[in-house]
């Protein structure tokens, strides 16, 4: 754990290092990826097929390549009630949240005269990546799928891949909750090109979201332009502004809920009160001696954990601007005016009753948030990710002779004389 | 220009070819750009300087790396009046319509008492590319850069290539116009990189817009993450539907207006007529050879125009929402019930007298449009692109009590104790 002080004569510095630092890997599998994509392309589900047996260690034609609703259903029926109704509780605050996010059509007439307008429409096949193994988090799913849904996907395709033909049941009730309605047993870069170019099994989607890999993350840029993606997403992080009046042990487990994700995650403290610091860093201590994800934690905060004593919290939005970070959980006295005055995060938790953790799960945003700075150019996933806007122009003889001249001189100017054409020929010209 | 019916055996096949038709550039240039991107961000201006001279012909110690304000509004005045004021009338019609673009915030408490929330911001700092030479369009600068500030983006800079030292005096005059900050003259991918990282002399900015050649779609495509950027753009294209009761030079002028921008674009007709058809070929060749442009439009016109019959408009629908093209025209008596039917397309242009150039100007809509089929998945340039939304969450005791257990839950099932840990300890757990 790295510990500042906005009072430390090096501290621009040090600060602009963590502002910089991108945990990122820096392994490069774009040669690899492109190689996989142009596989899946050519040859389709037999590509498919061998490359799941070389990464997963089954054989889909034997093992079978989809999973049937009826199979999702079950798994679904079979859960603890209490965790079926956790499950029922999250993707009904999911669904309310994301149905108020539905973007409103236009259409209008202005004083030209001329009508105007857009159209959304939701697109017509998304596909949705979930991880295998660890990362196979069934919120992921429902916060993945339950947007695409509601934007009025009408066909919704789950890739994920089954190590050694085992599945997650977790994962196939989550599926059965949001409707999802393929499910198909394949994974890494080559299902990104399933759902990408098609193949004979698989058709085409027009949208890929989810986590992944560095594989995965890599293959959707890859793609990016033959379909449309969500972000690119790193590491996962948080943000704690919070002054003395907090329990350190509370702040200590937030810190920690964000670090047991992944050793390259990253918790950050700002406090304006250098004994609470002292605090929260001993809490964090006492906290780890108990818990399940203890090394993954340990090795985050280690490694990435950051504590910053500022003079004043007037300090912290100015530093929280700069780390653009996807979590900020601000436990202050005044949290409003805190975040009134923070421009760029993914998400804000306001005030001491408010821990990242129910933003996960329970609390209806997505939990699908821009990381590594992003949150300074790109917001969490919503309905418009599955969802475009088709603009449109109507005008009649007198919009045309009030507006087209004017388009006539600026098509003329750029050397576009069938564009000035297109117009003058009906005014008469 | 091939000439198809739909009535033809072969029809389904022949369709399907041009839909799959990508007319892209097969250039490679990925690794030449990946270098100049490091390049870029290992040597910065001094990188710069060297390409410029290296691509443009001209030194920018000599020329000067940037053009100051008072230099763009002397080429505005400059102008001759009615082409100032076409500019004028076009910037305050695309401003009316993006100003009615922007989201609004939400700030809610549901009924488990949990507020909930997003609040749209602006990007600090966006970067537009104008292209130098044949492509350098005012009406695209407005299109890219009336958005930004729209939005409230508070530093907006173009990077421009001037080849020879040379400088378009109707990008100035635009720039000027649109309140553009900054305009510095560079172009190609070394440009796109020092808007992304940032050099000595120009700071780095957060979204990165703007048309280009292959290296300058390829730099902000494998720049996607560092920064924002809008759609990957190909070539332009256009779509009309179209009966009988059309004056048959109109139509074609419509179809060259779109021929004219480059020998890749494409121009489409399906009508229900096929001496229709025939008339409208035969004035795309009286069209032809009265126009300046006539080399570009007719290479474009032979190499990928399409001439549609079709037994019944009726089929029109369904074979534009294929191809999903950038621009559509329907010139139909019933217009708005084609456009109901048609699910992906750019843009929509109603009616006989609704050429697509107005579109380009001045009728306020964008003219920056998702390009080869990617209207399936994504939208036009608008407010959006410059803006990101970030979520918020405000819980008390009584909602934490309320929905914190099922989030414990969750987390439980998905092995993230320390989750589930800052949720109960909170709740006396």
């Amino acid at each position: 754990m790295l510990r500042l002080s906005s009072s430390d004569p090096g501290f621009a510095e040090a600060f602009a290092a963590v502002v910089a630092d991108r945990r990122e890997s820096a392994v490069d599998v774009a040669a690899d990826v492109a190689a996989i994509l142009r596989d899946v392309r050519e040859r389709g589900d037999a590509a498919l097929a061998e490359l799941t047996t070389r990464f997963d260690g089954h054989d889909l034609d034997r093992t079978g390549w989809s999973i049937d609703a009826p199979a999702c259903a079950k798994a679904f029926d079979a859960l603890d009630p209490a965790l079926r109704e956790a499950l029922e509780l999250a993707a009904a605050r999911i669904r309310a949240y994301h149905a108020a996010q539905l973007p409103e059509d236009r259409d209008y007439t202005d004083a030209a005269g001329v009508r105007l307008g857009a159209t959304w429409r939701a697109v017509d096949a998304a596909g949705l990546y979930v991880p295998g193994g660890r990362a196979a988090y069934p919120s992921s799913l429902l916060m993945n799928a339950i947007p695409a849904k509601v934007a009025g996907v009408e066909r919704l395709v789950v890739v994920t891949p089954t190590p050694n033909g085992e599945v997650n049941p977790l994962v196939l009730a989550a599926a059965h909750l949001a409707g999802v309605d393929e499910v198909w047993r394949v994974g890494g870069a080559h299902a990104v090109a399933a759902l990408a170019y098609g193949t004979g099994r698989i058709a085409p989607v027009d949208v890929v979201t989810g986590p992944g890999n560095a594989w995965v993350a890599e293959a959707k840029r890859q793609l990016y332009g033959v379909v449309g993606i969500d972000m690119v997403a790193g590491p996962s992080e948080i943000l704690v502004i919070a002054d003395a009046r907090n329990d350190a042990r509370r702040i200590a487990a937030d810190l920690l809920s964000q670090a047991e994700h992944d050793p390259t995650s990253q918790s950050i403290l700002i406090t304006d009160d250098a004994a609470f610091a002292d605090a929260v860093a001993a809490a964090v201590e006492l906290e780890l001696a108990a818990l399940a994800t203890q090394a993954t934690a340990r090795a985050s905060w280690s490694a990435n954990g950051v504590v910053i004593d500022v003079g004043s919290l007037d300090e912290a939005p100015a530093l929280a601007n700069a780390l653009a970070a996807e979590h900020v959980e601000i436990a202050t006295e005044d949290a409003e005016a805190l975040m009134r005055r923070i421009r760029h995060a993914g998400s804000v938790f306001l005030g001491r009753m408010t821990p990242e953790a129910v933003g996960d799960y329970v609390a209806g945003p997505n939990h699908v948030l821009p990381t590594g700075r992003r949150a300074r150019f790109s917001s969490g996933l919503s309905v418009l990710d599955f969802m475009k806007r088709t603009s449109f122009i109507q005008l009649d003889q007198a919009a045309l002779a009030a507006i087209g001249p004017a388009a006539v001189a600026l098509a003329d100017a750029e050397g576009l004389p069938a564009h000035a054409r297109s117009i003058s020929i009906r005014l008469g010209q």
